[in-house]
């Protein structure tokens, strides 16, 4: 099937891909002098006496925003906020379907990080949750970074995060397959923009010691002349300065992620791996490696960001039960624990006897998985005490 | 019934009056890679190469943002945006179950104006129309003046214009019961806020000559230090320098309009006015007089805010259907041919010979109400060739 002609074509049927829809009965008097006036005014007085009620009087405790500036959607580049809408569209239905999450998308005229910053503060008080969506790096480094310490509220750049959580479980569950220890495998990450840098870090949190990250100019080293998020990268894997290629940073490593663009790992870098290599080829629309070339060149569990292949590396597998659970728990931020407690669950979703090259994750269809994700987030946002009141 | 008691008690059980619905199918991999990626790129970039495009492809053609800073909330006056959320989920349900309008509350944590007008065009990319509301006056009438010139979808202040085209409606009704024209009668309005002054105007429209404001200082007088906007009306209504206080300004009316505080309105007044007068007291929760009382002194037709009497003016009437047309129409602003033709079409949904003093206009529960407002602004927006494209 064209998907793209056939995408087009239901968008034009479909009118959009959601809608509000009434929770509250609105078939007499009696219900509208409930649900509005005159009645409501309760509600609104209860909220101003105390602000936290607006998380259990209204949707809010259940609603996120799904922000995007349209500078980074999907593969397609900048193109604009009101292009950028049928994919927020997409994550909000989403979200819904597999979370039980509401969630309205909200696409903004600006690129000035200052200025999103400032509005999304604006609309906080809406909202029980930020998904930041498609938002070009570095810019949304900083966005994120901001809005996770000025709000109360949690804010999730789900192109860093939710990649990196899920990149995290399907890894976990590749190590069983291998019977490695996380702390004794090499992996080198090519592409350092904002989902290469979210997995480094969340890789070293996992346990991961030996990471090299790759960019188009080779090995990040932290002497070199380097943006400061690539600094920071560099920093946190590259001590020994080591410099080279893509090709020489696989030397005997044992897993690739790539994060970058269609096509540029070659058969001959594989070949210089550890042997049964791990190879994640990200790339979206078309990844780093073609599967069945890096199956040739020895690859032993191979990951892709598309359906077309097995183990779709997709972080619609995390976004909508890592929320769920956050706001479940009423948790003001979206910690490390938390994620981490979603990369466990959803790896320990699979069990071990069950696992394969070709099965490493779930399918996005199961709907117990988020629920297996929003429980495990709910108890570690309990347990670290980033719950409300 | 205890309304305000048991709606907060609706309300802790309801946990919000609206959600997301999805409206298309995500069953299986296929319906994913329609509504989502890889697919849901054609729509992306065919809103990239034509943006008019977003109002089909999405749900942005029949979406409104209700858009409220937490300044003047119902009475309750300035109690945050937090607070202002039940009230605004209640316009939002009443939009999607009367107009079959999507519509997504926001709340603005901010009280300057330009902060207000400049997020509300950032943010106007993923709406069909913004619905201002309850925001206090003055700011009102900059931001919506400001943000109708400077958008190309509509903009609309409800308690503003809302409440003047019910007020319009009900006025030509009883004005049918009295058989008396429109350009013969004397109107006194009595509060120069939002709702006052768009009434005042609106009735010019209508075709009212003789209208005399109120403020708290008595008849608003060109002659006289007033606000900006109070000058306004002053110079459109009493260019005769007319003096005097309410009860001055009410002799030999035929027709009073309070949007002012409850109990203003004395008997002694009403005695002063025409034979058979019309009352509207518009002012929530309290009257600015009883409707009891009203009658004892003569008044012939009553109108309150309330749904506790006969004729509530309620705007409930006209936003969703006037939305509606407007949206169905893809018109860029909605104008004053298209208010003039939703106030003759809410007021000719009553048949002449079925209309009393006590049955001015239909019930906000039937929908056929809203059908009717909806397709005589359509009509309007297309005559005046006010659509996209």
């Amino acid at each position: 099937m064209d998907y793209q002609k056939e995408s087009l074509k239901k968008h034009q049927i479909w009118g959009g891909k959601i809608e509000t829809k009434v929770r509250v009965p609105l078939k007499n008097k009696e219900d509208l002098s409930l649900a509005y006036t005159p009645g409501v005014a309760s509600s609104s007085l209860a909220i101003k006496e105390n602000p936290e009620l607006s998380f259990s009087l209204t949707r809010r405790g259940n609603t996120v925003a799904v922000i995007t500036d349209g500078t980074a959607i999907l593969g397609l580049g900048d193109i604009g906020p009101e292009a950028g809408m049928p994919v927020m569209e997409g994550k909000c239905a989403l979200f819904k379907k597999f979370g039980d999450v509401d969630a309205i998308p909200l696409c903004l005229k600006t690129k000035d990080t200052e200025e999103i910053i400032h509005i999304i503060k604006m609309l906080s008080g809406s909202f029980g949750g930020i998904n930041l969506e498609d938002i070009s790096s570095p810019r949304c480094f900083e966005i994120e970074k901001r809005l996770a310490e000025e709000l109360d509220i949690p804010v999730f750049h789900d192109d860093q995060h939710g990649t990196a959580i899920v990149v995290g479980a399907a890894l976990l569950n590749a190590l069983k397959i291998l019977k490695k220890n996380i702390e004794d495998i090499g992996v080198v990450i090519n592409g350092p923009g904002a989902a290469g840098t979210a997995i480094t870090k969340f890789l070293l949190d996992l346990g991961v010691k030996d990471i090299l990250v790759c960019g188009i100019n080779g090995i990040l080293s932290p002497d070199e002349n380097l943006a400061p998020s690539q600094k920071e990268l560099a920093l946190l894997t590259n001590k020994k300065l080591i410099k080279g290629n893509l090709e020489k940073a696989l030397v005997g490593k044992d897993v690739f992620i790539g994060v970058s663009v269609g096509g540029c790992l070659k058969k001959e870098m594989i070949k210089g791996m550890k042997e049964r290599p791990v190879i994640f080829a990200l790339a979206n629309p078309t990844p780093e490696i073609d599967p069945f070339e890096a199956k040739q060149a020895g690859a032993f569990i191979i990951g892709t960001g598309s359906s077309l292949y097995p183990n779709q590396i997709n972080n619609a597998l995390v976004f909508p039960g890592l929320f769920k659970g956050a706001l479940q728990a009423q948790a003001k931020k979206i910690n490390k624990e938390m994620k981490l407690a979603a990369a466990y669950a959803l790896s320990s979703y699979i069990k071990e006897k069950d696992l394969t090259p070709e099965y490493l994750l779930p399918s996005p269809l199961d709907k117990k998985v988020y629920k297996a994700v929003a429980k495990a987030v709910f108890a570690a946002a309990i347990r670290t005490h980033v719950t409300r009141g």
